[in-house]
């Protein structure tokens, strides 16, 4: 294992009925917020009002920012920073999943800063202060409610960026299961994908040979987001499914799963962000079609580690390291299949003669992740075999 | 799932080295500290002179209170309360085990209380405000480095009791598995053996049977806790085994278990505390004895859950329930004694003629544990299997 430092401040209210909460718990930390959503479903399926209604009650005065979208964009980031700014919040509100609590903390740490919010997700500026953040999760998949991270695109420069600083941590997540019930069975299938890949991503990308304990705990997060799901397709309203399908995605990427793995990578969202920023195509989709390419990439390198995966996961019972290896990522795919998620970039419409495109897309956050290894060659091969 | 609120705001310092941090880390809450520790072993292996030199360093005036003993007593604690006030101390660091954790959360808690601090541990007072404090951390084996518990004798009354407050969470916990490498064997098993206790007793305890992501992580801790343990014993120098056993034992009673189980309980360890109250046992050793039996005394209520642990645990295959769950409990105990540990009263050199006062010694802590129904008589019929 190796050194880590683990420190999740955040703190969770889980469960059935727990959405009225959202306003006592913001007003500890000012009295003016900014409220921050999607589009539609929020007030199509009643969350809207319920969030509204508690943060009322609790006496705040509330600006709205809705309008968030799949892949959140830099524009409208920058005019929510205005909208803070001018009104004088004193705390964001994030209503939604990974996009808009992920808008939210950009808006968070923007409105404090004296350049561009941009300059963050390039690593020419670092966080100093942050507006203070509330959220009510509506959709099991980012893990960004437990997290530290954040995603963005620059629309103009197609770029879809991440980056992680300690000031993101929100200050209290509210999960309810229940806020999900109405999410559409597509969205509840990439959404396990992407808690998958989080998973996977620190799963595979590990170089330390002896660490049981994540091991087991990744191996279960996986088993019980793909269970979950395959529940949610049975029965969209199976409230367990729903509960353990939001912990798991929450769990899967709130630094415990990494915690004793040394250095690890997002290899595979570095490549999905490219399809997502240039085709704007739903981030766990196109996880979706990374992922077993990335996978039959690197098979002879991390056999050893597929075939841990294999025989664990899927109860592979093949003797030699590379059988097993092979066999863990074609299971995977085949799952992915079953549950109607793509695995070619075709699925997505996305051309073979796009994928020099592609590539070359990824090299700006490959040198700010400093995945050098990930040069625009590599990444070419890899999604030749995403057809 | 059942609702749940997980809120964990200790900081983690993990790995080979990170002792010398107490000092920097501690210097952000005060100046004059409190050093509490134990006996002989934390000056031998030298790690007392090194959190000395870096308290030191981070120019801490130190006032020191050594001597805590395994099972820790009131009146130690008492004598720290007395000499934290006299000098006035900020914070308090831990140095140590459970023993010391605990025994310095006690002091922390009863430094600012205007009344005994056994009080709290009896439920008439409730902990309004606590010292800092800050651990290094010499033993896998109680989670208190990362929890909000602490339990502690009353020698005089021959009480063992234990309770919980979220002011007692440490601010900083520094784990180096390096600092165990001096633990002998049987102390390195009865720490594995606390670890395994506080994963069975959530696992055992609740009602919910729709838990399947606590249940993969509980099952992992338990493989690992475990296989942990074996190695030790093959090389009580493996730096990868002192790891997974510490981080195992942290993550096995630092709150994340339990979120979501609902109402869980600590019958085997209201059970043990009197092993531990009346005869000074060490507590994993009293554990050791009491798990099986407790197992044994509730296999037909419990046959589902000690089954699944059986299957995914021992690789059991048989399928029906009761026989699975009955080979569970024969595994567990045939681990427990493969590792040296005892499995009856005999091996404590507790006599069976004892039992009567020692199921009677557990009623007290039975009511305010709110247990009812572990009277005197169930405790005498579990306690009648331990031999």
């Amino acid at each position: 294992m190796q050194n880590f430092v683990f420190h999740n401040p955040v703190k969770i209210l889980f469960g059935k009925g727990t959405i009225p909460a959202i306003g006592p718990e913001t007003a500890a930390f000012g009295k003016r917020i900014l409220l921050v959503y999607g589009r539609r479903a929020i007030k199509e399926n009643g969350i809207y009002d319920r969030v509204v209604e508690s943060l009322q009650a609790a006496d705040l005065e509330i600006f709205e920012h809705g309008g968030v979208r799949a892949n959140p964009r830099l524009g409208h980031v920058e005019a929510g920073i205005a909208l803070a700014r001018r009104h004088g919040v004193e705390a964001i509100v994030a209503a939604g999943g990974g996009s808009v609590i992920d808008s939210a903390k950009a808006i968070a740490a923007g409105a404090l800063a004296d350049h561009n919010v941009w300059l963050f997700f390039t690593g020419k500026k670092s966080i100093k202060r942050v507006l203070p953040l509330t959220c009510v999760l509506t959709l099991a998949a980012s893990g960004s409610e437990m997290n530290s991270a954040m995603v963005l695109t620059h629309e103009a420069k197609e770029l879809k960026f991440g980056f992680a600083n300690r000031l993101l941590y929100p200050r209290v997540s509210i999960l309810d299961p229940e806020a999900t019930y109405t999410v559409p069975p597509a969205h509840t299938v990439y959404g396990a994908v992407d808690a998958i890949s989080h998973v996977l991503e620190f799963y595979c990308t590990t170089l330390d040979p002896d660490t049981p304990v994540q091991d087991r705990f990744m191996e279960g997060l996986l088993a019980n987001a793909m269970a979950s799901c395959e529940r949610l397709l049975a029965d969209p309203r199976d409230y367990g499914a729903r509960a353990n399908m939001m912990w798991s995605a929450t769990l899967a990427l709130n630094g415990l799963t990494a915690a004793g793995l040394g250095k690890v990578g997002f290899p595979m969202h570095l490549i999905e962000h490219s399809l997502s920023s240039l085709h704007d195509v739903v981030h766990g989709a196109g996880l979706s079609v990374v992922m077993p390419a990335w996978m039959r990439y690197h098979l002879e390198e991390k056999k050893a580690r597929f075939a841990q995966l294999g025989r664990r996961l899927f109860g592979i019972e093949a003797q030699d390291d590379r059988a097993a290896a092979l066999a863990a990522v074609e299971k995977l795919q085949a799952w992915l299949t079953s549950v109607h998620s793509p695995v070619t970039l075709q699925e997505l419409d996305i051309p073979a003669s796009d994928i020099p495109r592609l590539a070359a897309n990824t090299q700006p956050q490959a040198k700010i992740w400093r995945l050098p290894e990930y040069t625009a060659a590599r990444v070419e091969e890899i999604l030749r075999l995403c057809q």
